[in-house]
C-alpha cells in the first residue's frame, strides 16, 4: 500500500522530488519583500513514481494553507510543478504535498520538506523557508575564507613587548594541547607576518582573510579581550592592522575580524572599573550579584565575565555609537570588512532573558548603516538554524550541518588509541556513518536555514577549536572532504595549516605554528588541491549558488549536481570502492565523460553507457567533477 | 559497525531506552522553579545492547552541556541512569547520549530524545523539555471532556426567538454538510436542553462539559460572535447558563466555554461601531486600511474581522479589566471553569507581527489571578508544540500528534467512494499506516510539548470541525481508538455523538442532532464502552499521569505500559491479526493474565509463557488492559 515504502521514491534521492531555495526553484526577487508573491517549483522525476497531484503547503500567520501546484515544464524525464507563494510572514515556511493513489484505489501521500521525503506527517520544524529582505551580499557567497590564528601564523621578526606571564616559544616549540601553560604559550606571530604571506593566501584562491581576535588580552587566543580600543601591540598595533588591510585590499582580499559579544576578559578595563567600583559607568555592562562580589561568566570561567545586553549604555558603546566597538574597526583607517561573532549562540541569553535575536538584529542594522554589505557571521557550534531568521546574523560558523556529519562519513574505521576527539562528545573519535546518513544529517541540520542563509554559512573541515580533520579521517579523507567543502552551498572556511595537511588532536593542539619552509612537518602538500578547488568554484557559478540536488548517497558514494543557468556541475565523491552504478535519468553530462573538470586521483570512473545514461564506479577514495546538463530548470 | 543498525536497539521500542517527563523519570517538584535542580533518569534494558556510558546533554543559555549519568538502580532486566538537570532556562531542553563501543574497538553512539533513538546527530527540535513553574492543575489532567455543539445537542422545547435568516430545522432534518444554508440551519438546541441531559454525561464518566460558543452570532456555530456580553437568548440567555453551570457543578461536572480571541463576527457591536465610525472607541480593536474601507479577516472571510492585539484598549476590554470578556464569565454568577480558545494558533499573528505568545501569557496570568487553576486550552490544529512553552496555553486541542496518526493507523483499507476527508488534505481519506508509523508520528509531533503540557492536551477522535472517526476507520476502529484515547497522556475529548458511533463526512456534517431515543440512527451504542474506559482511567492513576513506555509497535500491534507508583497498566491494542509475540523483559504482569482490567471483545490473548515472559497475540481487532508491574522506577 502507498503508506508502505514505494520502490524507487522511498529508497534513495535519485527518484525523489527536489526543491531548494535557488533561482531554479524560487522565481522572484532574490530578496523578496514581505507581502510579495514568489513562484516556487518542485522537480518530480517522471514515470511510474510520479505523483497524481502536487500541492504547496505554506504557513500563514500560524495556519497551514494548501495551494494546488500546476505542471510547469519538464523534459520527459521529469516534470516541474509550480505554485504561488505569498510572503505572508518574515520567515515564510512551506513544504510540498504529493499524492500517490495506487492501483488498488488506496490513498497515499508524501510530504517533501527540507529534510527530505516523508511517508507520514511531520512537524513544521523542517519546512523550507525563505526570509524577507536582508539579502546576503554576493561577495560573501563567493568567498573562500582563510582563517588565521595570529600568534601562530607568521612572525615578522619585529621586536615586540612581552609580559611576564607569557611563555615565550620558538617557532619549533611543541604546542601544548592541555595544561596550565596552554593559553600562555606565545610564538610571536604578528600582523606584519601575516601581511608578508598574503601571496600564499592569494595562491590558494582565498578571498577573505579571517583573523581570530587581535585585541590585547591575557591569553594567546585573545578571546578574553582587555580592550577593544587598540590592536594588541604584540601583533604590531593599530598601524599594522591598517597596513595589513590596505595590502589585502590591494590584492582583492577582504579582511574580517573576530568579536566577543558574549563576554570580555576579566582584565578588560570596562570590567576592572565595574568590579572595583560598583558605581562605575560600565557597572551595568555585566551581571553582578547584589553584594557585587560575584558575576556571571562564560560557562562559569571567571576570566570571561558575561556582557549584559539589557544595558543601554553597553548597546551604545558596543554597537550604536559612531565610534562603537562594532563600528569603528569597519571604518577608516582600519576598514575591516566585517565580523565573525564569537559565542553567537549564547550572546544575550541568561536564564529567563533571551536578547539574542535583538542583539543580532541591532548589530546587523548598525553594520548595514555604516558599511552596507559587511560580513556578520556568528559562531554557533551546535544546532544553529533557529537563531538565524535572516535579519540578524547572515550565517553561522557551525559544525552541526556540515563538519560533524562529514567527519563521520570519512572517519577512520578505527579510532586512534589515544587522543580521540569528536566535538566534545565523550568518545574516542567520530562514529563512522555511511553516505545516506551524511546526507540525512546534513539535510535535517540545514533545514532551518533559508537558502540565502545557507549560502553565507561557513563550512569548515576544522578550526582553531577542533582537532584537525586529517587526524580523524581515513587516508586521503581530508582531500575528499575538501572536495565536498568547495562544491557545497556555503563558504569554504580553510583553517591555516589545512593546506599542509596538518594534524592536531584537539583545538589547542591544532593551533600549530605554520610550518613555513619545513616540509618535514607537513602532513601533505595540499596547496595545489586547494588552489584547484578554489579555481573550480570561482569558475563555475553553480558551485556557489546553484541548486543542490542529490543523486546518490549510499555507503561509500556521494553524487550530487549543482545546477545553474550558466552551467551545471556533477559532483562525485567516493570514500572507497563503489560498484558501477547507473544514475538513470537523474543526471546528464554536458561533455565528454573523460574530461573531468577536476579529478582527485584516478579512482572514480564516470562513464556513459550504450543507452546514454551516466554510470559511476570507483576503485577507492577519489572525487570527480564534470560539466552537466541542467535538467529542465531553465528549459 | 555501531554506526549501522544494531540488532535489538534499533529495531523496535522493547529494547530501547526510555525517558519521559513523568515522576518515575524526573525527580523533583512537579512545577520546578527556574534555578532549581532536578534529577532525571533514563531506563536502559540490560544485556547485550546496554550502553558503555550514558551522558545527559542539556542546553544552557543556548550552549550544549554534557553531564555524565551514573547508574541508579535497576532490577537486572534494566538499569537506571541518573544525572542532575539544572533549570537554567524557562523551557529546559535536554536529551541523552549513549555510547556503544563494539568489540572491534569502533565507536558508536545514539541520541535518545523525545522522538526516539537516533544513530546520527539530530537537531535540538525534538529534545525533551521541562518548563519552569506553571503547573497544570490536577483536575485538568484528570478530566474526561465532553464536547457539545449547543444547537444540536438537545432542545428543551422552550420558546425561543428566531431571526428571519435562520433556516429552522426539525430535529430529524438532515444536516447539510455543504452549501449556503449550512451555517444557517438551526435545530433549536439550547442550554436547558443540555441541563436536562447532564445525567447522560455523568453516566459516560465525563467530568468536563465543553460548550462551543454560546454568544449571539450570525450562524449556528456562533464562532462569529456579535457580542460577548450575553448568552444567546436562543440558547436561553444568561439565566440558562447560570442554571446549567450550577446543575453541572452540583454533579461534580465542570463547564468550559469557547472564546474567539482571533476574531469577532462582522456583526459584533465592537466592529459595527469601528467600521461605521473611524473614530469609534473600538476602532483600534481591528485592522483597517488607511481609507477605512477594508479590514483584516480570518482567512480573508469578511464576516470574521481579525482582532488587533496591539490595541491596549482591546487588551483591557478582552482580558485585563475586572469585567473583561475573558474574566467575567469565569466569575459569579456564571462561574465557567475555563476556556477553549478558538484559532489559538493565529491569535495575535499578522505579517511581521507575532503577539501570540504575549496574548497567551496575558490570558493565563489574568485567569490565574481571577480563578486560579481554571482551564486555558487553545485550538491549534496543526503542529502546535512551538506555541506552548508552558506559561500561556496549558495545552492545545490539536489533531497533529494524536488524532491524525491514529486515524491513519485505523484507516479502512479502501477509502470511501465519495465524501473522502482527511483534515483538509486533498485526498479521499486517511492514508493507512502501520503501528510503527503511528508511534513515530505521535512522538515527533509531541516532542515539543513538556510532559506537563502533554497531560493538558486534549486528545479527540473527532470534533465539530472534522469528519467522524467511525466514517473513516475500519469496522470496530472507533472502539480501538477510544481505548488508545483513554489510555494516553492527555485529556480524552469525546464529541457528543461519539458514544452513539455516529458518522459524518466532514465537520459540518458531523454536527448531527443527537439521536436521543432513536437507536435506528445510532451507528453503535458505545455508551457502555465509554463509561468503562472512563472508569478504567479514573481507577488507575497510571492512565492519567503515569509514564508512557512503548513495548511494541509494528503493523497491527500496539503495546505500551503506563507506569505509576500506585500501580501500572499494560495496554494492548490490535488492529487485526497478530502472531504470538513475546514481550521479553519489557513488561511483567502484576496479576493473572486471564483477568483483564478491560477487554474489548475476545480478540486479544495476553498470556505468560513457561519462562514467565508475557506473550501477546490477537485474532482480530481488539484491546486488552492488564495490571502490570512497574519495572524498577520505584524499586
Amino acid at each position: 500500500m502507498p503508506g508502505d515504502r514505494m520502490q524507487g521514491i522511498d529508497s534513495g534521492p535519485a527518484l525523489q522530488p527536489h526543491h531548494d531555495g535557488s533561482p531554479a526553484y524560487v522565481l522572484g526577487p532574490a530578496a523578496p519583500q514581505l507581502g510579495g508573491v514568489l513562484r516556487v517549483r518542485l522537480r518530480v522525476p517522471a514515470g511510474a513514481g510520479a505523483p497524481a497531484a502536487v500541492w504547496l503547503r505554506s504557513l500563514r500567520d500560524g495556519e497551514p494553507h494548501l495551494e494546488p501546484a500546476g505542471k510547469a515544464g519538464g523534459d520527459g524525464s521529469h516534470d516541474f510543478f509550480e505554485a504561488p507563494l505569498p510572503m505572508v510572514n518574515p520567515v515564510q515556511r512551506y513544504r510540498w504535498y504529493l499524492q500517490y493513489p495506487d492501483a488498488a484505489g488506496e490513498v497515499g501521500y508524501r510530504w517533501f520538506n527540507a529534510a527530505g521525503l516523508h511517508r507520514r506527517d511531520v512537524p513544521d520544524a523542517f519546512d523550507f523557508r525563505i526570509h524577507a529582505g536582508h539579502p546576503t551580499p554576493d561577495w560573501i557567497k563567493e568567498s573562500v575564507m582563510y582563517q588565521v590564528f595570529p600568534d601562530r601564523f607568521a612572525n615578522s621578526g619585529a621586536d615586540k613587548p612581552r609580559a611576564g606571564w607569557m611563555v615565550a616559544c620558538d617557532w619549533d616549540t611543541a604546542v601544548r594541547g592541555t595544561g596550565p601553560e596552554t593559553s600562555r604559550q606565545f610564538y610571536g606571530g604578528d600582523l606584519p607576518g601575516i601581511q608578508g604571506h598574503l601571496g600564499h593566501l592569494a595562491d590558494l584562491g582565498a578571498t577573505v582573510l579571517y583573523l581570530t581576535p587581535i585585541f590585547p588580552a591575557a591569553s594567546n587566543h585573545r578571546y578574553d579581550a582587555s580592550s577593544f580600543d587598540e590592536v594588541d601591540p604584540m601583533l604590531g598595533g593599530d598601524a599594522a592592522l591598517v597596513s595589513l588591510v590596505e595590502a589585502a585590499h590591494a590584492r582583492g582580499l577582504r579582511v574580517v575580524g573576530d568579536l566577543t559579544t558574549n563576554h570580555t576578559g576579566a582584565g578588560h578595563h570596562w570590567f576592572v572599573d565595574a568590579y572595583r567600583n560598583p558605581g562605575a559607568s560600565t557597572g551595568q555592562y555585566y551581571y553582578f550579584n547584589e553584594e557585587h562580589t560575584e558575576y556571571e561568566a562564560w560557562l562559569g570561567v571567571p576570566s570571561l565575565p558575561k556582557l549584559n545586553w539589557n544595558s543601554a549604555a553597553l548597546r551604545e558603546r558596543f554597537i550604536l555609537a559612531d565610534d562603537s566597538v562594532a563600528v569603528r574597526w569597519l571604518k577608516a583607517p582600519f576598514n575591516l570588512d566585517g565580523w565573525r561573532i564569537d559565542v553567537g549562540n549564547m550572546t544575550g541569553r541568561r536564564g529567563s532573558e533571551d536578547l539574542n535575536h535583538e542583539v543580532a538584529r541591532m548589530l546587523r542594522q548598525r553594520i548595514e548603516e555604516v558599511k552596507p554589505g559587511a560580513m556578520l557571521l556568528a559562531e554557533s557550534t551546535s544546532d544553529a538554524a533557529p537563531d538565524v531568521p535572516g535579519d540578524g546574523w547572515q550565517g553561522v560558523v557551525s559544525y552541526s550541518n556540515f563538519t560533524r556529519p562529514l567527519w563521520q562519513w570519512l572517519a577512520r574505521e578505527e579510532p586512534p588509541e589515544q587522543n580521540g576527539w569528536f566535538f566534545g562528545l565523550p568518545q574516542p573519535g567520530p562514529a563512522r556513518l555511511d553516505a545516506a546518513d551524511f546526507v540525512a544529517t546534513h539535510r535535517e541540520m540545514s533545514a532551518g536555514f533559508s537558502w540565502e542563509v545557507r549560502l553565507a554559512n561557513a563550512n569548515a573541515l576544522d578550526t582553531h577549536d577542533t582537532a584537525r580533520a586529517a587526524s580523524h579521517m581515513i587516508d586521503g579523507g581530508q582531500e575528499l572532504a575538501a572536495c565536498v567543502q568547495f562544491a557545497f552551498p556555503g563558504i569554504p572556511l580553510v583553517f591555516a595549516g589545512d593546506e599542509f595537511g596538518l594534524h592536531g588532536f584537539n583545538g589547542e593542539d591544532s593551533r600549530t605554528p605554520m610550518p613555513w619552509g619545513a616540509p618535514e612537518k607537513w602532513g601533505k602538500d595540499l596547496r595545489p588541491l586547494y588552489a584547484d578547488l578554489a579555481a573550480l568554484r570561482a569558475g563555475h557559478r553553480a558551485l556557489i549558488d546553484g541548486s543542490l540536488r542529490w543523486i546518490a548517497a549510499e555507503g561509500n558514494l556521494l553524487v550530487w549536481v549543482r545546477e545553474h543557468s550558466t552551467g551545471s556541475v556533477l559532483c562525485v565523491v567516493a570514500r572507497g570502492p563503489v560498484a558501477e552504478t547507473n544514475l538513470g535519468a537523474a543526471a546528464q553530462l554536458a561533455g565528454d565523460p573523460g574530461s573531468a573538470l577536476l579529478a582527485l586521483g584516478n579512482a572514480v570512473d564516470v562513464a556513459v553507457d550504450e543507452t546514454g545514461e551516466v554510470t559511476v564506479g570507483a576503485s577507492g577514495p577519489g572525487a570527480s567533477f564534470h560539466l552537466a546538463k541542467a535538467t529542465g530548470a531553465w528549459s
